[in-house]
């Protein structure tokens, strides 16, 4: 018989109470993987969250190079296991081992570490404001508890939840982290696991900082979600199960960050259609195939205007998909799933143009395009807005250019939104107009570029209007910003000096470090600040 | 018969149609005023944010200079009406006209206007990030419709919906606002929105970028707050109230931000307590006082050391309260609703102390405090933590010193929380360790001081921990950082030159705007930034 895995609980691997297992499953064969995670019990998940709120207490008041240390361990052991993690996450999820898992996405989830200490060590992130007259003073601080951090299915390494974005936001912020392995790649995440225990014994962090669990009924989830000791929480995931966690964290008022459905809608003018439809149906092309279409920010919603330019760019697009040979999915449910959101939208009226069935019995799905005029579209705009998450999108067909404003105006919240134009001639005032109606709409607005490719870089916004996350004035990606979901704002009123956290403190901790003091942004130490010409305060004399 | 006073829809003062309409009261005769006030009915409401979401696309594309030339002129025109709308405010809350209303509110409410114009033109809240390698530029911006803002009962100036710190937090960052005039002082209300109608046509604001209404059915409070043209809520008021109205922004996914209940727990330590509790029972009446009591940092829980040093501490607070005549309080409904919690205190068995009775048939409360033994208050900390909103505080008598950690372990999320303390000797090291597990409870820490008093400054945190806000990681007072509660974070990923806010082109709109570029702070232009000594870049070469 089979042994069950022990999570990861207060530093230790543990044989916990579970109310049942589960395997994960090699997607290209269909069979079951040898090891048998469990699925965590009530009492399992009250440990791990009484550990957290323990190892908050500790962590709030290490010292940020501490903290920055363990990332950089963590990032190094992960580059120093990069073979053994890609060949795992490609055995549990299909994804491509080169160059997606053990280069692009490995040296994204390093380097997202690496990121994330250097703002911990920067600790600009914080935002430190003092007004030395009143001795009044504040910054971001850690929540002061366990952030639960749940990542997806589609990106085992960058989004993992004791790897990914928001786990290395949370951490940066000084918080410790519960994170739950995605049940598709369970051995991947164990992996990981393993580095940031031993990253976590080599900086030193108080006991409970990291921790992991594979898989929880999702009643237990809720319930965990809605203990004092959990402060936040991220997920990332589907809709259903993100507006599940979303309600339970609401009630208790704990800040949930998450990432959605996203269908990224692209915007074609008539001249670009006209000039090079071809062209921009071969990025298309491009930006669906990756990850076989499984990835947030792959187009789903193509608009342009119908004619024969259109019937070109669907020629060109439908020939470079059904050239590709479909790969395979991360779960046959994945297919299974595709599968009954292409019959949804298929059903309200969308015209099969490629594709749309299952190839058995993989878990494979054939790469799809659907088709709608314009005006049925807009009959109902909701309908036509189903996510189809892999290889496959719905085509719009607009008689009136005032058409694609129409469609702007009926969109859900997205993650991007591109418009293709030319930048001069008939394209260049509607171009502008649809642009500003459209970045109400998302996060990232793109020009003349597919939205697949996301730059792990400070100005990024992988965020948007609800439901493709939860608040639209975050970003899952982009450090420092990231860093302020998993923070509270607090200040100290003439405080007693050794009450301050050192950012707050009279000389400046590392001489570097941006503050505003008295309204006016330095690296001066409080005391010696004066306003510069260049910057003007925004505090007025009271 | 009495006309019904119009509300401001689109511009004009409108006769609407209303399901009912209500008086206002003067709280010290119980006599109703003369104007009658609609309870608008949905199709009103529906008008109103449509208005605001035509509005929304207007605004968000005028110059920052006009929007912080609406701001002043408010200011001004508010400066120059002072003695009207301060008399009426004074009829309508009983609050003291001068030095209250005519001076400190008034003060504060025309320098939150202006510090929001300051913000403005100074443009830096935007917290504008641009990577020139990628043309990847990012910025906080207007949320897209119209915000809807709630003022609470007790400060008809300074949080008032068209005038106080969420009106200049959400006009600040570009969003139309709708703002709902609370019931008990209408007349204030509409004085301060006639000022406002007048600063938008000045400054030639869209039409509808500045509304109010007074009153609507509670449900229809909620179907408003569901509506996709309201995309964002700030609401000052009751826990019940606020809750209800966050529900329903939560199932849209709209940002709310509430401030709610809080009874500021002021902890004194033993040697504080006995080198001088005379002396900080003195402030500590004084704070409560205040406003007779009707502040959100009113000090509603005091926790000290049992003994001789306690006892002489209750004789001089209680004598300091029993001293003064009560006041009037804001309306009949807010002594009642008193009683009611003094009530529900006593009934969960603490002890009266003084007073606990209502003066009748005014709208008074005798000032009040009542007593727990720690150990009784650490049964059924919920049932002590009852917020008694005017001139009445629980003081909570420890027998051991590990209680005041326990005490703080039970807290819900408060506003503030106070610490008394000694700097040396005994206090010291309990103090700190106190202060530590106190400033995860609160938005602002407090070290000798009582809780009242906000400066509006910009490293003040009014906010704090569920239940007290709706979000840890927000400021309600303090600008700029109160304005990011209205704005979401968005980016241009290669754009068209002319899709991009000012704030994000090239050349610096200011010369002084200080800016993100390639991850250090600057106020050069685009492509002349270069990395300084005493800035460490957060971005790492990806």
């Amino acid at each position: 018989m089979m042994t069950t895995q022990p999570i990861l609980l207060r530093d230790t691997w543990t044989d916990t109470a579970a109310s049942d297992t589960f395997q994960a499953h090699n997607p290209a064969t269909g069979q079951a993987l040898n090891d048998r995670y469990p699925v965590s019990d009530m009492s399992t998940l009250r440990q791990l969250a009484q550990a957290a709120a323990e190892a908050a207490r500790e962590l709030e008041n290490r010292p940020p190079e501490q903290i920055a240390g363990f990332l950089r361990t963590y990032a190094d052991n992960i580059d120093t296991h990069r073979e053994a993690i890609a060949q795992i996450a490609h055995t549990e999820t299909a994804l491509d081992h080169h160059p997606r898992l053990v280069n692009t996405e490995m040296d994204r989830t390093i380097d997202q570490l690496r990121q994330a200490a250097d703002a911990v060590e920067n600790r600009s992130w914080v935002c430190a404001s003092i007004e030395p007259d009143l001795d009044l003073r504040s910054q971001y601080e850690p929540l002061g508890g366990g952030v639960l951090v749940m990542g997806p299915s589609n990106f085992p390494l960058a989004y993992n939840g004791i790897a990914g974005g928001d786990f290395a936001a949370a951490i940066a912020a000084g918080n410790p982290v519960i994170a739950k392995g995605h049940t598709l790649h369970p051995g991947t995440t164990r992996l990981l696991a393993e580095q940031a225990l031993a990253a976590s014994k080599t900086a030193g962090l108080p006991e409970g900082s990291v921790q992991m669990f594979y898989h929880c009924k999702p009643e237990d989830g809720l319930e965990l979600i809605r203990m004092p000791e959990i402060v936040g929480v991220g997920f990332t995931g589907s809709r259903k199960a993100g507006l599940s966690l979303k309600k339970a964290a609401d009630e208790t008022g704990t800040p949930i960050y998450l990432e959605l459905s996203s269908i990224n809608p692209i915007f074609i003018l008539p001249g670009a259609c006209e000039s090079r439809g071809e062209k921009i149906a071969g990025s298309i092309a491009e930006s669906m195939l990756a990850a076989s279409g499984q990835q947030c920010t792959s187009p789903g919603l193509l608009i342009l205007p119908a004619g024969a330019a259109a019937d070109g760019f669907i020629n060109t697009l439908s020939t470079a998909l059904t050239e590709t040979e479909p790969k395979v999915m991360l779960s046959a449910d994945g297919a299974e799933h595709l599968d009954e959101s292409v019959r949804t939208v298929r059903d309200a009226g969308a015209k099969l143009l490629i594709g749309g069935k299952r190839v058995h019995p993989d878990a494979r799905f054939e790469h799809t395009l659907l088709s709608i005029d314009a005006g049925d579209f807009l009959k109902k705009p909701e309908a036509f807005q189903r996510e189809m998450f892999g290889t496959a999108a719905l085509i719009v067909l607009c008689e009136r250019s005032d058409q694609f404003d129409s469609i702007i105006e009926t969109l859900e919240g997205n993650l991007t939104g591109s418009v293709y134009s030319q930048p001069e001639g008939e394209d260049a005032e509607p171009a502008q107009r649809l642009a500003r109606l459209l970045r109400r709409r998302v996060g990232r607005l793109l020009h003349n570029e597919v939205p697949t490719g996301v730059s792990v870089r400070p100005s990024m916004v992988h965020g948007g209007p609800f439901p493709a996350t939860g608040h639209p004035g975050f970003t899952a990606v982009g450090i420092p910003t990231a860093i302020h979901r998993f923070a509270a704002r607090r200040c100290y009123d003439r405080a007693d000096r050794r009450w301050l956290p050192e950012g707050l403190r009279d000389a400046n901790p590392t001489g570097r470090m941006l503050r505003r003091i008295g309204g006016i942004w330095t690296t001066d130490d409080v005391g010696k600040a004066s306003p510069k010409a260049d910057q003007r305060s925004v505090s007025s004399s009271r």
